[in-house]
């Protein structure tokens, strides 16, 4: 059931029936095969909805917003309506069933995906780049890809089986960032180490069983990060791949780092040894 | 109900019946007041076992393992008896009473607290330090307890309006961490910041309003590193009281990183430009 009403902004038709074609639809883009069939994702919340509309408005299909914020977050809805966005009022009911999340917060886009070729990922040749392969955990996938981001990276490389990048878990971890940096999925890692070398870039190891400590690693020219699976690392035949294994030094008696803060540890020290300059 | 079974190794008894008021008060610890009345918290899962048996036995007061634990961890248990520890056999009743996590492990030590006054903590001045000032997430609390440990922190103060050292998840976060280093608890943030001082420690707050960008801080001589609230950071009043703010430069687009992983980029920080050298 739809019905229109009038208020202070253009008319917006109000989507009450949880049970809907539409609301549905959007519900099953919570499952990777619906979102691979239907060529679309969900952004759920405030601050990706607000990363999405500024850095890739033209990604964006539609907007679902409830009466709570269609308030707090008029703002939003202005840009969407500058940009000619469908703007879907909905009841409180309509919005619990869009999204499977605890705390739904009123606002929700539907996106195309933003991932490009590996091609397109490397034409920046600068800097450092970082491979994911066989990144599994949706947390750590989406912390990698913004403190990459925060780090100056050029692009992130996902390789296939990983975690899908459009898992509502992953773009929430990203914080925005899964529109702040060229992202490119799938493809081996062998052929992703094989991509950064062809465009000129060292491929340094990320493993705790690496023979250079990272301070003594060579971080001046571009390069790529090869981070492995949160669980079981780089398994040796993939290591060997590399141009260098780097490890992070140890220096108490902790046994490792989680993936996310050695990811992080080794990018910053590649922005803080090339030179990357801080925007802010 | 426990009866007495003889095996291979001594002879232990087992507990059977998950209503013990044994088995009751090693699940109330679960709750801070029922750590705090008891003076005792509760270790789930071999790696933390392994742990606290490895760098504290003293503190351990009981160890219970399942059936297959005691098959899987022999060498724990071994070590266990070889200190004359109490050792419980459980049902896998009785283990599932005994913690309240989704996959118990099988294997479970209460130990005894293990944090150290501050002036303690603060008695070895090289290096530096790190104070957590109303860290509320116990996954957030745990991680930077373990990057301090990677990165040679010397010590950890945790502020008081923080989380409970001894809830679970902080144990479990920890990774082992909690036995690596000292670590002093409560007090104010102004009277952790002020010790520091008359240890000869400069206290240098991480925050993103820092007018001093990480690369350029002076991390020379013995400091302390602030860490604020996961979500409203440091305020201006405790911001003042440090002798310099230092941000981690932000290169793309990101707003910030989370607290684990700033925190961990600054101790490595300080890990890299003062003399702390590896010890693996």
């Amino acid at each position: 059931m739809t019905r229109t009403v009038s208020n202070a902004g253009p008319r917006l038709s109000v989507l009450t029936n949880p049970r809907a074609e539409r609301v549905k639809a959007v519900r099953a883009l919570g499952r990777r095969s619906a979102r691979q069939r239907a060529e679309r994702f969900v952004v759920d919340g405030p601050q990706g909805v607000r990363e999405v509309l500024r850095f890739a408005p033209g990604s964006v299909t539609d907007l679902y917003v409830d009466d709570a914020a269609l308030q707090r977050h008029r703002d939003l809805v202005d840009v969407a309506r500058d940009a000619n966005l469908p703007v879907h009022q909905c009841s409180s009911a309509v919005m619990a069933a869009l999204v499977d999340t605890q705390h739904p917060q009123g606002i929700v886009a539907v996106c195309r995906p933003v991932d490009v070729p590996v091609a397109d990922a490397l034409a920046d040749d600068s800097g450092f780049v970082v491979i994911l392969a066989h990144v599994r955990d949706p947390g750590n996938a989406g912390t990698v890809i913004r403190s990459a981001d925060a780090a100056g990276a050029r692009a992130v490389l996902l390789s296939d089986a990983s975690v899908d990048l459009y898992n509502p878990k992953v773009v929430r971890s990203t914080a925005g960032s899964l529109w702040h940096l060229p992202i490119a999925l799938g493809g081996e890692v062998a052929g992703l180490i094989a991509a950064c070398r062809e465009h000129g870039r060292r491929v340094l190891a990320a493993d705790g069983a690496g023979a250079t400590l990272l301070p003594e690693a060579d971080l001046s020219g571009p390069h790529a990060w090869l981070m492995g699976n949160e669980a079981w690392g780089l398994d040796e035949a993939t290591r060997d791949l590399a141009d260098d294994v780097v490890r992070v030094p140890i220096h108490g008696h902790a046994e490792s780092l989680n993936l996310a803060l050695a990811a992080t540890v080794c990018m910053y020290a590649s922005a803080d040894r090339s030179a990357v300059h801080p925007t802010s």
